[in-house]
């Protein structure tokens, strides 16, 4: 699919065209890192959600503000909008220090570790994390708890090549069961032996974003000033060895 | 070993009472959950660190502090002592919104949840993460990159129980290690074929952490005040499952 059929269809859904391009580039780079469970394959359950739960004429809007703390609310925007809205803020005004954003109704939120990238390119430090439906049950079994939950890490670097890390806390993605490459009942916590501690990562970030965003899926970001340039250093100390978020 | 001993022994390694009386009901309060790796039997090993690495006379100090973001140097201190210093100051002046903290030279830092931990019994979310040196290797070899850099998420309940996650990306703990439980080949990044993603984190950890703080081990805490309650509706909804950090 082409981009301008990609957001042809997006427009068709609801959605002005500067919004569809904003949400289209998402899918193309999450097509372009690989994760094509985050990619153009979900522009029909994209033009789903616009015709339900989201509003294609929702506008995110920073209801509070200080120097180190930031709250939004999606206004039933597509996720990818406020997240795109949020680091448009940060990066136009960044933080001397550092500062905290708490994005209230912030569903679907499309490939975590690109909004992290965004601030990394811009001199800043991030991390970015959100929740969404619940998929992942107890390690023990029961019903869905938390959300796959991914918490993203970006670090800028001096040399232009940035460190990017963005896990799930899934054995599989959502996106791989949309696609049938996975079957629902793979979509537990990672970690085999050991998946009470993706679990406990999942159910934190459930938790954290919970009692700060309230009960509809949210996200938080951190975004903060470096004082210091460790990738290059860590990149020569792997050796050549692939680090999170480089090309595949 | 009593509480008064292993008081006497970090006093004898030259910690003042108060200072020992810290560290100690520190671990007692690791060995209480089962964490003994984090319990009393580390003492030799801090006492061997008061008198090469750490400085039993060292005292944290706060060099810089806004509403959002404060910066703390170890000063040599053993790490327990600066994070249980960032709490004090946390609890007695919380954040009206959220605040960043970013702690140079900070190790070791013990059993990090009891720190989140305490933060939340304040009424407070949490997010407490450190780095130690390089133990962990890349999932597909080498030197150790990164520490086993747990991440401890709190958040509090207003009938008293929290939710408390504490993970380290190692698929055993440096404590095993030091008390024959585990094989240092063992420590590794845990998640078997998944490995890469507990060691994106743990990578990711690093960097951020090194961004902020340097190249020492240091640690950063994010507090914030929370606005809704979910824990209890989530132990509900678990049935009687264990939660991370409830009793075992």
């Amino acid at each position: 699919m082409t981009r301008a059929r990609a957001i042809g269809e997006l427009r068709a859904g609801g959605l002005s065209e500067g919004d569809a391009a904003i949400v289209v580039d998402h899918l193309l780079g999450a097509d372009a890192a690989g994760r094509h469970g985050h990619g153009l394959t979900r522009i029909p359950w994209l033009v789903d959600l616009l015709g339900s739960q989201c509003d294609p004429e929702g506008r995110p809007e920073r209801v509070e503000h200080t120097e180190g703390f930031e709250r939004w609310e999606g206004r039933r925007a597509l996720g990818h909008l406020v997240l795109s809205a949020i680091c448009d803020g940060l990066v136009a005004e960044p933080p001397q220090r550092a500062r905290f954003v708490v994005a209230e109704s912030c569903f679907p939120t499309g490939m975590l570790g690109a909004w992290a990238r965004r601030l990394a390119d811009a001199g800043l430090v991030a991390i970015v994390t959100a929740t969404s439906p619940p998929r992942l049950p107890h390690p023990e079994g029961g019903p869905p708890l938390t959300g796959t939950n991914p918490i993203a890490i970006a670090v800028p670097a001096a040399d232009g090549r940035p460190f990017v890390a963005d896990v799930s806390m899934g054995a599989v993605t959502h996106g791989d069961v949309l696609l049938g490459r996975a079957r629902p009942e793979d979509l537990v916590p990672f970690g085999g032996p050991l998946a009470h501690k993706a679990f406990a990562l999942a159910a934190g970030v459930q938790l954290l974003v919970a009692a700060l965003a309230g009960p509809e899926p949210g996200a938080v970001v951190l975004a903060a000033r470096p004082a210091h340039d460790p990738v290059p250093a860590f990149r020569e100390l792997a050796a050549g060895r692939r680090l999170p978020g480089d090309a595949g």
